[in-house]
């Protein structure tokens, strides 16, 4: 990804954390983690991977492009179900080697599973058994019905 | 990580998405991503990695607990900068394999750089020269002096 990026190298610790040149770090597999939460709840909707592609497409368009590592392609969010995400600000961290979308959700919700974000169970905390955490659902109620929009037999995750 | 897990073993994708029990998946280098937002302004303050180990302390412990790639080490927010992380939700995403931490950020800022966040910067959408995309500050006001937390001398991202 150093050679032939099409984004600017990566110089000094200095010029990475308090430059002003977008320089994304991408790792091992080419890819960098993004973070997108909603513009109007601040909700976490999903975490998700970028290859140097998925993140040029996002800047060019204004919505939201992934790589799914599981199917190991480019994909545009809502290509499937209709539910895109208009990008209203992209942030990059410290290090640059992650960036955080925030979004205008378009349609019912983001996660594959008929909810609004993926997030919907809390793990409890200061349990001693770990191989029994009992999760809580919340905020789990479910926004749009995933075997309509997908269809039934289509389980595979594509969010 | 499968069979020697601490954590209950995976089975289906319905039992993963829909049910109860904490099945988190880690990544061939044996992580899973975290994201880190602020439980009262729900700003997201950092994107970090955790092993099973910090996974286990974080849960024990009720406090941040992280692994850094880049130094190869267990690390505990706040253990150079005494700027904690106590937890206050944790959740886990669709398909367990990202984790969401609702953190009172204790001490001035989450961000070894001196930010409150990680994510002080924001990237132009729309521009034609992706090797010349100039970042904008944004809630970039340093609430700490990092020479004075960390020692001048030591350069290294610890947050």
């Amino acid at each position: 990804m150093t050679e032939t990026s099409v984004f600017a190298p990566r110089a000094s610790t200095e010029q990475v954390e308090e430059g002003r040149l977008f320089t994304p770090k991408f790792d091992a597999d080419g890819l960098i983690t993004c973070v997108v939460t909603d513009a109007g709840s601040a909700e976490v909707l999903m975490v998700a991977h970028m290859s140097e592609q998925a993140l040029a497409k996002t800047l060019t368009t204004g919505e939201a492009w992934f790589y799914s590592r599981s199917r190991q392609k480019l994909w545009k969010k809502g290509e499937s179900s209709g539910h895109s995400q208009r990008v209203v600000e992209m942030r990059v961290d410290c290090d640059q080697d992650a960036v955080w979308l925030r979004v205008e959700q378009i349609g019912a919700g983001a996660c594959h599973t008929g909810r609004a974000s993926c997030f919907y169970r809390a793990v409890p905390l200061r349990q001693a058994d770990f191989r029994r955490l009992i999760l809580e659902f919340r905020n789990a109620e479910k926004v749009f019905d995933p075997a309509e929009v997908y269809g039934e037999k289509d389980k595979a995750p594509r969010k």
